[in-house]
């Protein structure tokens, strides 16, 4: 289940000169696991820079990994001619600006999930990378879980027959801060966009029509800033399959994370997991472990896994295992399913593009 | 699980002389079932006529209970004035011609599901027993389901808060034959009206609007029929709740009868049951049973306690537990849901009534 | 799961008048279990004759079945010449004489577990069924649960490769009374008795020796009595398997009764049964159902099953499915344990046979 | 579940210097697992010196970690000045004559378990740790697997109630190689050792009597070796609790190690860990993954986590998770079993002491 660290140390190679150098834009809390996870889980790569606004106290953090190299201007790590490629792991309205900027400097690029909330800014960001040849990976991490990559090699490896339905449940434990979900681009854009993501990867194929449906049942300040905390959607996919999620910004038993795909041939169902495996019985019940509770626990390994991944595909010079293309897809369907939801009827991809 | 036979004996009046009598027409399957229950697990009761076209093999059957009165001809069950209820098992077409018939007759009645496929004929069933004052329990048997019952009392006793979303799967083991599908009346009249009155039993509210998503993935047969052997339908239900159902009519691994209900305090799954608890790991896998094969082996508890407690209700004079207006509202939305497909849009229950 | 009620109706004959007529000797709680199978579940019998000591109560409560033939004397029923067969279902210590005199009065006979509680009354009880040649089933229920005989079939299929180790559970709710307790003949004759059974029945080999360990943990009373609440037992078998039992008279959480054999290939666990199937998570934690109370509960198919497999054994002449020699060699094993536990050693069966 | 990386930096102190030093004895397979730790889960700490024969290889391997100091000569890393603390992953026979070398060095020292495989050596390394006042930890890691902790804890917090029973399944996937078998000591010695730990562990008491049976069922060769591959051992507890233990070397579906305690309030079971969650339903059966290979997988977590409280107890000064004092009393049960298994008897700890 988890990425075994003597497995990784065999790997690797013995001279760490050959190492990829990367540079690090925003050390936040996602940022902050990206770069240990470069250190101790992922072989061959090295965090050459961080740059972060908060450059003393990201300066003092960093000390205990060795990286003395921690500055506030990201475009410092940009046009840094040693570092290899970047992590953009700042704000959202940044990703596309830099994304451009180290597409030019040449930088092969991982950047965290969404590239943008509006199209125009996207296809912008994708057609810089197009143009210099650079590589780019989206952090759509869930594709590295254990659990749904089995899901995904059962369907691939044809056990399940052909693909009739996927359901997805994700739910959080707990909403964001009010003043999160104001600038979030919405529920669609902000959440489901991982359960989109998800859908695409195991059917295999493209949305053409989303029926979305968001009510505010958890918290009125949530629908007062225009957005819903529950949500069911309805995917039609190109290859006939569809694909049903529904979300919530609230269990009370913590995240609940489920994939469920069934076809021709059968089904598999990805349960949550869990702190232990232990059952205890007494007078009132049968009771386990409630899952993980977020999303730090739950995906911890496919963080380090889609590191992993991203520097042995520039290592090895194969195609990003998420593409920036991914990411476009997916934000297309965050904006049908929004427009969806207002607008009460099932809207058809081709009309967002 | 099961009805405990004790119990049932325990509470049989010492005076049969008192049993509820009644008569039974149609006598294949589903009769033949209700007889047995009739028969053996239901205390208070006594079958004293059975109508059936086949009169001949189903007297030689009906011998081994004792019940010599079989006769091709309801009207003669519905006149005969020794008789306290019918239970209406003959095809869906008869229904309401033989629900006025008994009303007007005095019988009280159980009919299986559906009234009707229409509803004019529904209404006018309706109609005539409102009028006559006799009590109708219609045949949707997964209320009585102990998994069902279990998270309906979790649901009424507040331990998961406010209801959020109820999700329904409902797989059979193999679709029916053409013939059948070809007078069914549709997918969402033949079978997902059970989970249509799942929904309804479950919420205690009554759908406002559905959006239905039909496909033909597993026999091109049904699509030329008219019909559709795949569904996802997402109700939207006066107090806010939000339900999605998804049907396959074949799942390679049976019978697949799953009910979720999540609210503001937390979760509650009805699992599959299966034929033993065995669990075998071998060099391949760790592997249990399949599900119960179909409805026959995995609601014959329930089919005995819908007649049980149709019996207690007739004695005790209480409220029928599942009533005409069930079968009504849940046609309603069985026929907005195939016009939803039809249409692709969501449909207000208001445009079908 | 359950017998299936149709089945049993579509096997029964047409001519109840063929039916094998039983008497049954002791309408207590178990005989009272049994005779409602008989009448319900069971096909081709007929419940002929009832003799318990209180006839007034019993003759009410067989009312319900139409048995009219209720007597104080045993031997009444024993020497009807109408009945082919005897359920002896009274107090243990009145087994021996019965199947005796049952013996010799040519008739077939059931007799719950155990025989006799010495081995002196045992070896008379059968030496009189050899020697009249009648056939003789002892009631070892738990032969018949579904999941035992699938681990069964297991382990006979090859499934699980040559047999190493099996593992028995048996706890029950609640202790029995003290003044049980002090007539029992103590855990192992009593309680542990039916895990003897089991084992062999599983590893269908003879256990060549015993070490038993038995502890006071519950009510010092049964310390008291002389006897254990609490017991481990170590059986070696002689084809090399090896038994674990593990044996409590008061679980928290209910009726504890599991399974677990492992072989060369594999091993095969049968879980508790519980009410529902249904999950339910919560802030607090994710439960399910306790197991099902009690023996009533839990094994209730058994009991109708191992009626169903006498009745039809006896019809078709085929050997009984648990035979007097299963009694004695478990009545063995029950006494080694109960000498091992006392003398605190292995002790060998050819000690005590 | 897994120890989380994050938190671990979080920990770290600003100051590395002040990082104890240790150095390692035995870079072999567990060797390598606990540098690796060191290195990168367990903060405050620092790999300064490895002590192995094959010094090249071991200095190739150490680079990755930045460690340099690599010797032949354990007694240059006991030695030498600057270490503070040793850890001893050896052959087991030098085990004993390197913590009497550390501790005379007053160097605080992790031990691999067992200490010795007989009683006057390790007796003689305890007497050497008391008498110099240093600290020893012995490596009984599976006393930190998350699943185990969990049930000491619901028994420290008495949501057992008293404690009657502990049942340790352990169960290897495939045998060690004969020449291991012939100089491990026995499988009482070699594999159950950790179960006896496991025991004290969870009950907080003392073994007084152990009945151990041993049986050749996997391999012939083993049974030459003077040896069993398969056991069933019993041990009474001070506290009048019971343990039940079955090993086998050989299960053919993997690493089997689950643990159930019942007491007077109810019982908790830890089932095996496995790969993914994911539950796929065919045709055939409904099957999950095999439970996690070995003890390297399953164990991983438990590994560094007992680093991580080694280092943590050696800074604050608190007792030590697992004491020398703990290695010897599973010695004593480890030999008594040994005993049992021989002369087919109960034996008394005080028999072997």
């Amino acid at each position: 289940m988890s990425i075994s660290i003597q497995t990784i140390q065999a790997e690797r190679s013995d001279d760490m000169g050959k190492a990829i150098k990367v540079g690090v834009i925003g050390a936040g809390r996602i940022g902050k696991i990206h770069i240990e996870n470069l250190c101790y889980r992922v072989p061959n790569v090295q965090v050459a820079a961080i740059a972060d606004v908060a450059v003393d106290e990201t300066c003092k953090w960093a000390k205990q990994f060795g990286i003395a190299n921690v500055v506030a201007d990201p475009m410092a790590v940009i046009s840094d001619r040693s570092i290899d490629a970047v992590l953009i792991c700042s704000p959202t309205d940044t990703h596309a600006d830099l994304i451009i900027a180290a597409a030019r400097a040449g930088k092969d690029i991982f950047c965290e999930k969404p590239i943008a909330n509006d199209l125009g800014k996207t296809t912008a960001a994708l057609a810089a990378v197009k143009e210099t040849g650079v590589k780019l990976q989206v952090g759509f991490n869930r594709r590295f879980d254990p659990n749904f990559k089995r899901i995904k090699e059962l369907i691939q490896g044809g056990e399940l027959g052909d693909l009739h339905i996927v359901k997805i449940t994700s739910r959080d434990p707990a909403p964001p801060p009010i003043e999160y979900v104001e600038v979030s681009g919405g529920i669609f854009m902000d959440m489901t966009i991982h359960d989109f993501d998800m859908a695409r990867y195991l059917t295999g194929s493209e949305v053409t029509e989303v029926y979305a449906s968001g009510s505010v049942l958890i918290d009125p300040e949530i629908g007062k800033a225009g957005d819903w905390d529950s949500a069911v959607v309805v995917l039609k996919f190109a290859n006939k399959a569809t694909c049903v999620i529904d979300n919530s910004r609230q269990a009370a038993y913590g995240y609940d994370q489920r994939v469920e795909a069934f076809g021709s041939r059968g089904s598999a169902i990805a349960y949550n997991n869990k702190p232990t495996n232990v059952e205890v019985s007494t007078e009132k019940a049968v009771c386990t472990d409630k899952p993980l509770y977020f999303f730090l626990e739950r995906y911890m390994d496919s963080f380090a896994q889609e590191l992993k991944d991203f520097v042995e595909a520039l290592e090895s010079g194969s195609p990003m295992p998420v593409t920036g293309e991914d990411g476009l897809q997916s934000l297309y369907v965050a904006i049908a399913a929004t427009k969806s939801a207002k607008e009460n009827r099932p809207v058809k991809i081709t009309e967002v593009m």
